[in-house]
């Protein structure tokens, strides 16, 4: 058991990152009544979503492995064809090429998506969005400016 | 924007799984007052982690890159020798080999990690647990028995 927090000796070649995910990631409107705000790695991207109450994330599906995480409030998963009211304390695994949806009823939630290796769509609206500068900056990172 | 909703074409070789967390996963008690609970995919490794009070991880580091989200309680995260104290609307990136340790203060806390690649450590902890038989049974496949 106690080999969990035995080291690995490699080098870091990047720094790590705390954020805070309202005030310190861009907000990308993306659809109606959803907005995400990511959290980008080298292998992981993480996703907060919120939505609206009514708000629905079309079915689609992508060759990004996805954990679905309910952070806030109910929403319904579509995954392979089948329905579930999700909660926080709920969560999905959804491989490559599975098709999934996501809404709201009355109530608006909040949800995490992390995707691995990076969503390839995700990263392109992060590159095309208006104003990119200025945004995003990090609340802290444990590495100087440069390093 | 409407390309994020674009499906892939790809053909799923695994079903999509929906997990109500302390219900249907295996739980490890991986260290004083901490208990783990891994939800395993290909490219991603979830572990929801419950701290009690004044619990601790102690400094590690090892090569699999990591999103550390704090979901309920405070949780002072020390990245690269900085430390900070976390709560639920904040959130981390660890990337391969940069230090960290996380630890309650007077409250419990709920913690998420995934990593990816999914860690090697956490695995093989998953693999040695007793009783193995009839654990981790998910409440919902989307896809039939031995589908």
């Amino acid at each position: 058991m106690t080999r969990y927090f035995d080291s690995a000796s490699g080098v870091p070649e990047e720094p790590g990152l705390i954020v805070t995910v309202e005030a310190d990631l861009p907000a990308l409107d993306f659809a109606p009544g959803l907005v995400l705000r990511p959290l980008v790695g080298r292998n992981l991207l993480a996703s907060f979503v919120r939505y609206e109450p009514h708000s629905e994330a079309p079915l689609h599906a992508h060759e990004e492995e996805q954990v679905f995480v309910v952070l806030e409030g109910e929403i319904e998963l579509e995954l392979d064809g089948v329905r579930r009211l999700m909660r926080p304390g709920e969560a999905a695994m959804i491989p490559a090429f599975v098709p999934h949806a996501a809404r709201t009823f009355d109530g608006p939630a909040h949800q995490l998506d992390v995707f691995s290796p990076p969503r390839r769509a995700l990263l392109e609206l992060l590159e095309q969005r208006p104003g990119r500068e200025g945004e995003g900056t990090p609340s802290e990172s444990t590495s100087p400016p440069g390093g």
